[in-house]
Order: structure tokens, then C-alpha cells, then sequence
């Protein structure tokens, strides 16, 4: 009966017998006992339906009490490893079968591909100027003063103290017709615009017209809701707008009008109108993405689109250009008869957005530090742009730079034919970048074209202070 | 040509004519003239196709220079508000139509009834418990610590940092077999059924067996994402998992094996290996809510049921119970071939959880703070639960405390048909709390039927520690 050997020399204690060799470790005798038995039976050593130790035995074995081995059977039994019979004593479960880890295959979202020293991709802003103190300051701030019922559910519109600050702010900044009601949070664009096309979905929209300019990615996410994305022709007064009246069964359109996404030109006034007049004559929406609306540098900031008409425009915004997309903060501010709409969708989603990072942020607009990150992030990016036009202008003069001085990114014109050999070349010299061609979307029976246009989308906010000169070389020795 | 008289009396400056008023405030004369020509614009003071004053008479007026008014002029033209022509001078855009505030309508998560004074509704951990200089602290070391890019778009699974540290944790307190590929970071349990539900509908599943107690919210999530629901009777061994095989076209089972929600029993041994029988047998799977699992008072939790097949279970929890739901952090561990169906859900919705709170999250867990405070709490929850036995058996002794020494909630046997009117005086008492009917879901054909039962659900956790005498003095008041 007593047929297992104690193996009482220095480390864990071990028991061989049935099969059974363990090793205790960790906190607490039984909890370490009943890890490492649940552990044996998951890997197979111990085999299903074989018979366990008598606890006496067990217990002797490993000098431990016999309660500690009772009570770690009892555990194991109750969440089924382990099964007792009057007579027959405790036995691995016949039906649980070892878990075998299969091979490590999972998708990454980045894969393992060497990283290029400097990354001028588009989307992010300067991560290393986060502003991290402030932003900790805010949320002590926010944390101390928070009531105890903002730890719990809320309101799925967002915490009416961000709303509150958004409504302020953007009806001074951006000139957003803005009611604390009319907003809701989310985290982020993207985020905003999952809500907004299952709102479509349920409103039976089949599609939503895009710019034939922008981002694979949002493009994506409409088709992937059933969304038809048919393109609107872009040129340097934006997206046509007549556009609009040739397409069928368009019940909205996304647009990028202060700033074109990525090709820098903003929506001339006469199509600002004529999309408004649009979405009120065919019971439309614009949906209006106002990605990077805090930063132009040669005079102020065009308004929002949406305050020509809040009932037929959504205005989207975000931090994730003023601050960092980490932050995954967002906001809608939505025509009064979409909010049931859009709030079902969020409480049907991801129910409510993080209090602590809302607050934070609703101390950190509050206090100023907004406008003050915002100013200073203002600043920089336009010395950069203002950098790399001098840089281009001594080392590249061929080289013209597209698009309004705004934003934080910006369009380089290339010779004819020559923007996916600067590409690879960039590349080769460990410059991430994007040609303009990869923003492109057409499709057949559209009944245009865009012209042939050979560029590099550059964004020039990405690198830290201490690589851009890096960059700035790096880029002129592959221009053509 | 100069008709306009000028205020220039105390305040700030005014013009009347051409039914021009405009009061100038805010900072910089140029954005307040601006914001002020908007507004009148916007709310129709300055009509359709009205001509404005020309620039030099409206500088003069206000006593600004003229190029500030040309500026706010051209401002106010790009953003389609006014249109200039040559020779016919600056109007007012004929096609914008004033917009008419509509009456505030807008939906409420709160209906505006009076307030309770104590509140027993289940969900909510003691709020005013949740460790704010822990959770600074831990945020304060994370952000400090934090690289760069930690601020930029990043891994939809969530950072890898959170996901090492919750394998560790899970495989420690909840036999989980976690690894860090594995789990993908969410918003909540909520978020993550969201997720799952529509994984579930691209593999064309039809139906979602639930538990026949349990939250409507669930219920309503699946069946807004095209879902039945099909209920499980609940018995004093948890969900009877024999009524799967007489139900069509389950695809999964919700259960909450660990504490039956709110029923408070827990899942038998042989129906936990019933369960992964039938996942195995039926190529279905088991969702695994455990959403208090780390609370248990008599003896060590039950392991999670997702040890006993990580392929078949998806294992889901979150902070909500043992930090606060407006954290907003949950965590799915999920069999290998589900990933990619996850990934690709919340990249097409919410694309990425917040990067600081979860780096927060995860210096919580590994500095220790997060098992120091799931300790500290399970001993003041278990303390009210003795406390609440203990005034119950001196001051109502009929009443039955049911389910086990474990969670966040209890339930309160009634004698029969009383359940109704208890929950009715409850609330005339100030007392927030519901009935076990609340909680039931039934449907007519399924050939069962749960027996009567009324009882009170009390979410003991939820009140503060300065108003539980009174909730318990309340409680015991309301008791037929």
C-alpha cells in the first residue's frame, strides 16, 4: 500500500509513485499540492481513469497533514480533474483528455520584419512628447476628486464632465455646434465610425460614399459592416461633391473636409455648402472626420463643417492626433435624432467608455493643459514642416511639396514614375514611408479617373526631436 | 454708408445696424468677431442672403483695425457661412438655414426619479473602497516607465505586458490555462460577449444557450447580434446541462459555473465534465463568465472551468467585480483557432483598448496591489455577508440566506407570493433592490418550468461602509 518512495533530500518535495512525481512550490502546502496534481492530470502524466495515492499515503509521502491532502482532492474533484467513488477511491476523470498546447501559430498584429531606424508613416503624432506629467497631474486631479458612483456603470453617452469640457471646447476651437447631450464617447475615430455604420445597417443604408483618397482601413471597416464604399473624386478642392448625385443608394458620406486625408487640400467653400445641401435633399449624412482640425499654421483653423448644419452632419474627433491614439479617446458629436441610435449600439458594444481616462481628460481640457499641448504641439510640428520644405528646397529643389500648411503630414510630388522605386529605396535605408499610391481607391464603373500622381506621403510629426535630422538627410538622399 | 451707431459704453462692444448686434468676448478680437458673425449666422439673426457691412465701416464701428474684419470675413467664407462676389460685396450664404435648437429629448441612462438612499442593485463592488492611491501610484510608475510607442496604435490583443501579467495571475488564482497569446484585453465581460457574438455569427451559429437566471442585458446583447437564446434549467447543482442535447443549433453555452449568477450555487463536478462533453461532442463551446471568481469565504474558489479544455472554453473576466466596472478592463482567454476571429471583431470595432490604463493594470498586478486588494476586500465582503446572516437570524429568522459563501451577492428566501410587495416597500423605504423574478427567463416551449420561488437579490457589496448599518437596519425592516 505504502509502495511510493519519499524523495526527502534537499529542494521540493517530491513523491514517485503511480506515476506521480511532484513538485510543490509557490504559497501554501495545499494550494501548491492541488496546482501541481490539477497540472499532472492536464499534461497527461497522470492518465485518465488511473487511480490516485490514498490520501494517507499521499500525505505520509510528502509530510504534509492528511487534511491537506484530503481537502486538495476535494478541490480537484469539484472542478472535475478528479473523481471519488465509494470503494474505489479517487481517480483522474475519464473523460478529461491531456490538452495538448499546439504549436505557437497565432497572429501577430505586427510581424516579426527587422523595424526601419526612422518610421514617417502616417497616423501617429510625436509619441515622445506625450505629455506624461501632465497628464498624471490630471488624473490625480480627476482621481481625488472623483465621486465614489464614477467607479461604477454610467451613462453610455460618456461622463457629462467630458462632455461638458468637449462641448466648450469645440464650440470654441472648431466652431462645432456642440451640446454636451449632442456628444458621445467613444475611443476613437474608428471606434466612432464602427457605431456610426451599424446605425447605418440598422437604418438600411447600403452605402457610404468615401474620398477616393484615404484609409484602406475605415474603407474596411464599412465593407465589413455590409457597406458598399463607392468613391468620390478628389482634387485640389477636396472631394467632388456632384459626385454624390450620380451614386445610388448612398445614405451617407465620410469625409475629411478641413484637411484632405492624405492629400493636404481642404474643401473649397461652394462644396462645403453644396454637401450640406446634399445630405438635406436626399435625407443624407456627412459624416465629417476632423483627424488633425487643431493644427494649421498659416492662419486659423477653417471651422467644422457640422456647424453649418448639426442635424445632417456628424463631427468626429479625437486625441489621438493631439495627444496619442494609446489614450483611445474619442468623441461624436451626433444630429439629435441618432443619439438613441448610436447609444444602443455603444451599450450593445463596449458598453461604456473608462471613467478614469474620461475624467482625466475632462480635468485635463479644464485646467488648459489641452490648449497649451495642443500650442506647443502646434509649434513644433510647423518647424518641422517649415524644416523640411528648406531642406528640399537646398537638397531636392525638384521637389514640391503638396497640400495647405496644416496637419501633420504632408504630400512630396515626385517625377513621374518614380515613387515606388523611392519607396523601396527608402526602405533599403531603413525610412518607412507610404507612396500616395497605396491611398488611392477606384473602382471600374466609376466613370473617372485620378490622375496618374507619383508622391510620398510624409509625416513629418512621427519621429522624435532626436531623429529628425536623421530623417530629414535620410529623405533627401532617396529623392530622385 | 456709415449708418451704424456705435455702443461704446461700458461691456464689451457692440454694433447695431443692417440688424448686426454682436457682443465680443473671448480671447483675440479676430476669434470672438469670428464666433459672433457664426452665431448670428447660425441662429438666423442675419438672414439668408443678407449683406454684411463692408469691412471698413464694421472696423470701424467696433473699433478694430479692418483687417481683422476682412480675416474674420474670409474665415467665415471657407467655412461656407458667407459668400463674397466681386462688385455685390459679402453676404450672408443663402443656402444655410438656420438651426433650431430642438427641445432637449435626448435619452438618459438615468431616469431622473429620486434617488435611493441605499442601493443593493446588483453588479457593483463597494465603489467607495477602490484603491485610488494604489491605482495613481501604479499609473504613475507605468506611464514613467512606459517607451514611446506604448502611446501609439499598438497590438489589437492588447499590450503584451498586461496579457504576461494576467497569464501569470490567471494560472495562479484561477487554474486558467492562460497563456499570453491567448488572451486578447476588452473592455469588460460585456465588451467581450459583444466580441464573441459576432465571431459567433460569422461561423453562422445560430443560438446561445443561458442560464434560466441570469441578467436580460446579456440576453438582449445576443439577440441583438441575431441570436436566440434558448435557456438551461438552474437547480441547486447549477445550469442543467442535460437540456443541451435536446436543444437545435447551440453553438455555445453562458454559464457562470464558479457562482451561478445570481442563483448562487455552483456547478456539480460531473455537469462541469458534462459540459466540456457536450463542447466536445457538439463542436461547441463554453462561455465562461467568471465574474467574481476571486471571491470565495469558506474555503479556496473552484478553479475555472476553462482548465479542464482551453480549446472548447473561452474563459472570460474582468475587473468590474474586484477593482470597479469603470476601469473598464476585462480579459477573454480563448481557445487557439478563435483568435484570429476575435482580433479581426475588435479591430473592426474599438481597435484597441486604452494602452495607459492597461499598462496600469498590469504594474497593479505585478507590484502585488491587485492580490493585496482582492484580500482586503474578500475579508470586508465576507464580513458583511456573517453580518448579514447574523441580523437576519436575530431580527427576521424565517428568512433563508441561499447559495454559497462566496461573490457579491446573495439571495434572500421569501416566504411565498411576499416578493413583490417586500421589493415595493423596499423602495418606499429608500432601499434600491430587486426580486429573484427579475432575473428569470423562460420561454413556452422548452417542456419545463422553474419552480415559484420569491426571494430578494442583495448585492451586499455595494453600499459604503458608513451606510451598511443602515441598509441592514432597512433590510430586516422590510422582511415579512
Amino acid at each position: 500500500m505504502n509502495d511510493s518512495r519519499t524523495n526527502s533530500a534537499n529542494g521540493p518535495p517530491t513523491v514517485f509513485g503511480t506515476d506521480l512525481h511532484l513538485e510543490l512550490h509557490g504559497p501554501g502546502l495545499r494550494a501548491g499540492l492541488t496546482d501541481a496534481l490539477r497540472e499532472a492530470v492536464r499534461t497527461g502524466r497522470l492518465a485518465s481513469g488511473s487511480r490516485l495515492p490514498a490520501s494517507r499515503s499521499l500525505a505520509a509521502d510528502l509530510g504534509v497533514s492528511r487534511n491537506t491532502v484530503v481537502e486538495s482532492y476535494a478541490e480537484l474533484v469539484a472542478e472535475g480533474w478528479l473523481t471519488a467513488q465509494q470503494g474505489s477511491g479517487t481517480r483522474v476523470a475519464t473523460r478529461v483528455e491531456p490538452h495538448r498546447a499546439a504549436a505557437p501559430n497565432t497572429p501577430r498584429a505586427r510581424p516579426d520584419k527587422p523595424r526601419p531606424r526612422y518610421g514617417l508613416l502616417t497616423g501617429a503624432p510625436d509619441l515622445a512628447n506625450f505629455p506624461r506629467t501632465q497628464w498624471l497631474t490630471a488624473a490625480r486631479r480627476a482621481l481625488t476628486a472623483a465621486p465614489h458612483d464614477a467607479f461604477g456603470y454610467g451613462d453610455a453617452r460618456g461622463r457629462v464632465e467630458l462632455r461638458t469640457a468637449l462641448a466648450d471646447y469645440l464650440t470654441r476651437a472648431r466652431g462645432v455646434y456642440a451640446e454636451p447631450e449632442r456628444i458621445i464617447i467613444c475611443s476613437g475615430f474608428h471606434h466612432g465610425l464602427a457605431l456610426m455604420a451599424q446605425a447605418l445597417r440598422v437604418r438600411r443604408v447600403r452605402a457610404v460614399a468615401v474620398e477616393a483618397y484615404g484609409l484602406d482601413l475605415y474603407r474596411g471597416l464599412l465593407a465589413n459592416a455590409g457597406l458598399h464604399t463607392p468613391p468620390l473624386y478628389v482634387d485640389d478642392h477636396g472631394a467632388r461633391i456632384e459626385d454624390l448625385a450620380r451614386l445610388h443608394d448612398v445614405g451617407a458620406v465620410l469625409m475629411t473636409p478641413a484637411h484632405q486625408y492624405p492629400t493636404g487640400v481642404a474643401l473649397c467653400p461652394d462644396r462645403r455648402t453644396a454637401a450640406v445641401e446634399w445630405a438635406r435633399a436626399a435625407g443624407g449624412l456627412i459624416l465629417e472626420d476632423d483627424y488633425d482640425g487643431e493644427f494649421r499654421y498659416d492662419r486659423q483653423p477653417v471651422g467644422a463643417l457640422q456647424g453649418l448644419d448639426p442635424e445632417r452632419v456628424v463631427y468626429f474627433g479625437s486625441v489621438s492626433k493631439s495627444l496619442a491614439p494609446g489614450v483611445r479617446l474619442g468623441w461624436m458629436v451626433l444630429p439629435e435624432e441618432l443619439i438613441p441610435e448610436i447609444v444602443r449600439a455603444k451599450a450593445h458594444g463596449d458598453y461604456m467608455t473608462s471613467a478614469l481616462e474620461q475624467l482625466t481628460l475632462a480635468e485635463f481640457i479644464a485646467s488648459g493643459a489641452y490648449d497649451r499641448h495642443v500650442r506647443s504641439m502646434r509649434l513644433r510640428y510647423r518647424r518641422r514642416r517649415d524644416q523640411l520644405i528648406e531642406v528640399l528646397r537646398q537638397r531636392a529643389p525638384g521637389i514640391r511639396v503638396a497640400g495647405m500648411p496644416a496637419g501633420l503630414q504632408t504630400v512630396l510630388e515626385l517625377p513621374r514614375g518614380t515613387e515606388s522605386a523611392v519607396v523601396q529605396d527608402a526602405a533599403r535605408q531603413g525610412l518607412a514611408i507610404r507612396g500616395l499610391t497605396q491611398f488611392r481607391y477606384e473602382v471600374a464603373d466609376c466613370g473617372w479617373q485620378l490622375p496618374e500622381r507619383d508622391a510620398l506621403v510624409v509625416n513629418y510629426a512621427a519621429p522624435s526631436d532626436s531623429a529628425w535630422a536623421g530623417v530629414l538627410d535620410a529623405l533627401c538622399r532617396v529623392m530622385p
